[in-house]
């Protein structure tokens, strides 16, 4: 029997997040600090209006683009939170969680061939997802010393005129590194120097500890070049609901809508009507685990410089991103010693791009009592390697 | 400002069916016939396992594949119901309907310039997402005189050295025909013969009304060239939860489990939860639905013979697919004057493919008040239509 698969699937690999964390699932009492998701159950008052809207019997399909009154207010949000001026009508799409969007994006947009500019470190998805649709993913390592911001400079010598689209990952994850208005502005004008096009994942933009978020969209001239993907999986708690959506000019959404209505059909529908209540009312709910997750961040900051574990200062998102470099093994062989002798699982950076090598992401999406426990077991772990050395 | 949208897109055409019901959303007054989603409310006993789960707080991504537990569950209905063996854990992937299932398994199994056949008329998406994903499509017109289905004879006739895979739509959405194990068995052996695979769209296998429905997986050394697509959509009127699913041979599962992890990342956990309980305990509800389509079914069939409207008799779906072609005009003309004059929506025959025309989908996913309605009124019409000529 011939080969059934296709070539490119072969080259990509599989996440490792997920390779990491099948060894994880083994052990029953490791603490982990790993996995990219809100600790917290999704609020109340969403839940009830998704059991409100089961018992109502709305089980049916939504629209291809989604319901209209979860796209006027998404557009009200976009409008309060950020300036953003979208037609719910025609500039929006809903679709299932960020990840959908990122991938009909890069298929609606990208031609073979095509270059896409990678910020790395960064989420799995982006360049998996860029060679699936025949793109050719170009990678710009993030510099440490940057505080892992892309600056107009890497973006420049990065551009060729192949370059199509730049993806732009900020609030970041892994590094929780963020772009403040004057770094978009000058990445701004290098991409409209070059007539270049930007995917901005703006997933956490809820979640900033400084200043508020600052979407790239708003800047002039940048609209109509930018694809914004957001959701309510990081600022809601609602990652299970599988809810995001794009927000793009119409041309380009209606492509996607295309894409979308033959590979996925609409959103699911419970999750359009509690995501309506979501950003409706739960601003609030919102604002508190913002502040529990920055009473984390401050806290794990405090330890690691107790410790002697270098780490910048991350103000998105809800990870940390310390450097493991002074004990001289890969941050591979670090994560394995640190979960078999205690027990305590983190992601070693190089999952999210080579240039991730020699750091661990720790989330913190986990309760302050677990992140003790766990940061007690980490500085017992750091100071027996130092020992040795 | 460069074009920002990539080539292939621009090729695929939106939906038909679509394109129709933006016209008979604006009309407050009219009987649809149209839509191809089950009428039902999803049974009460899945919405309360829904709302159990949300009690619960889950709320949380599931594993990327799926719900150990549906899955186990799944094997064990494809076992009972159609003699199909999968392993739950290498062999199936849950999915965001049945809809991503296709695209997934398409891009997976499709190099560039890889032909694929689909039997027309039949669902919207195959092509557009053989065309996304590289592939080219070669379309079978399935024929009227042999009830629409497809046979051997059809399928080596269109078989080239670069088919890669066949789609074989049945029971068939929108003209209602159905394959039985003889049919099955000559395709099968025409598939082996030259080597090619077989992606099975059977999410209308639970509504079949002659005999049961016989899978293409289940004949001997059909299950290693296999992708069967099944879902809740149809079966448990479930089409807003967005749940099917994809068994194949594993190393098969295991590319459209990468896809899936990046571009979609798991489906949708409430919805997962839900479908436990359907899968498990709702074979009466499945079973009395059927019931009353096949009811429903039978009456549109006398009431075609009545009035002297072409149709051979469906044993699928909940479709029938009258012949219009005595009425001198196309299956546009007939459907917007149908609609205009008696305010009666049906579908075009021709939006699932050219070979369509001359035809009309009339659903029957519709109370039998609603139907009777309906066609007293495209009675009337046809009588007209008869003075006319």
């Amino acid at each position: 029997m011939r080969d059934p698969l296709n070539k490119t699937i072969r080259e990509v690999k599989p996440s490792g997040i997920r390779k990491f964390f099948d060894v994880v699932s083994e052990m029953t009492d490791a603490i982990s600090l790993g996995v990219g998701e809100p600790d917290f159950d999704t609020p109340w008052r969403v839940r009830d209006e998704a059991i409100y809207s089961l018992e109502q019997g709305r089980t049916f399909y939504t629209s291809n683009a989604g319901l209209k009154e979860l796209k006027e207010e998404i557009a009200k949000f976009l409008d309060r939170r950020y300036s953003l001026t979208y037609d719910p009508y025609e500039e929006m799409l809903i679709t299932v969680g960020g990840s959908e969007a990122i991938d009909i994006g890069l298929r609606a947009m990208i031609d073979i061939g095509d270059e896409v500019l990678i910020p790395q470190p960064s989420y799995v998805s982006y360049e998996p997802c860029t060679i699936l649709a025949g793109g050719k993913p170009v990678i710009i390592e993030l510099k440490e010393e940057n505080d892992f911001r892309l600056t107009a400079e890497e973006l420049e010598e990065a551009i060729t005129d192949k370059t199509k689209l730049l993806v732009l990952p900020f609030p970041n994850n892994p590094t929780g590194a963020v772009l403040e208005r004057k770094d978009l502005e000058k990445i701004a004008e290098v991409v409209i120097k070059h007539d270049i096009f930007v995917m901005s994942d703006e997933i956490y933009s809820e979640l900033t500890y400084l200043d508020s978020h600052v979407s790239i969209a708003s800047l002039p001239g940048m609209k109509e070049r930018t694809v914004l993907i957001n959701g309510f999986s990081k600022s809601h708690a609602m990652t299970g609901w599988r809810l995001g959506y794009a927000c793009a000019p119409k041309e380009i959404i209606a492509e996607m809508l295309k894409i979308h209505q033959f590979a996925i059909m609409c959103a699911p529908t419970t999750s359009q009507y509690a995501a309506v209540k979501a950003i409706r009312e739960c601003d609030k709910e919102v604002a508190e685990m913002r502040e529990e997750y920055n009473a984390r961040r401050r806290y794990l900051l405090q330890r690691f410089r107790e410790m002697g574990l270098k780490c910048f200062e991350p103000f998105g998102a809800f990870y940390m991103f310390p450097s493991i470099k002074e004990f001289g093994m890969t941050s591979d062989e670090f994560a394995t010693r640190l979960l078999k002798s205690k027990k305590v699982a983190v992601v070693p950076g190089n999952a999210f791009g080579e240039c991730g090598e020699g750091f661990l992401r720790i989330s913190y999406a986990y309760s302050l009592s677990n992140l003790k426990e766990a940061l007690g077991r980490i500085e017992e772990f750091i100071g027996e390697l130092r020992e040795e050395m």
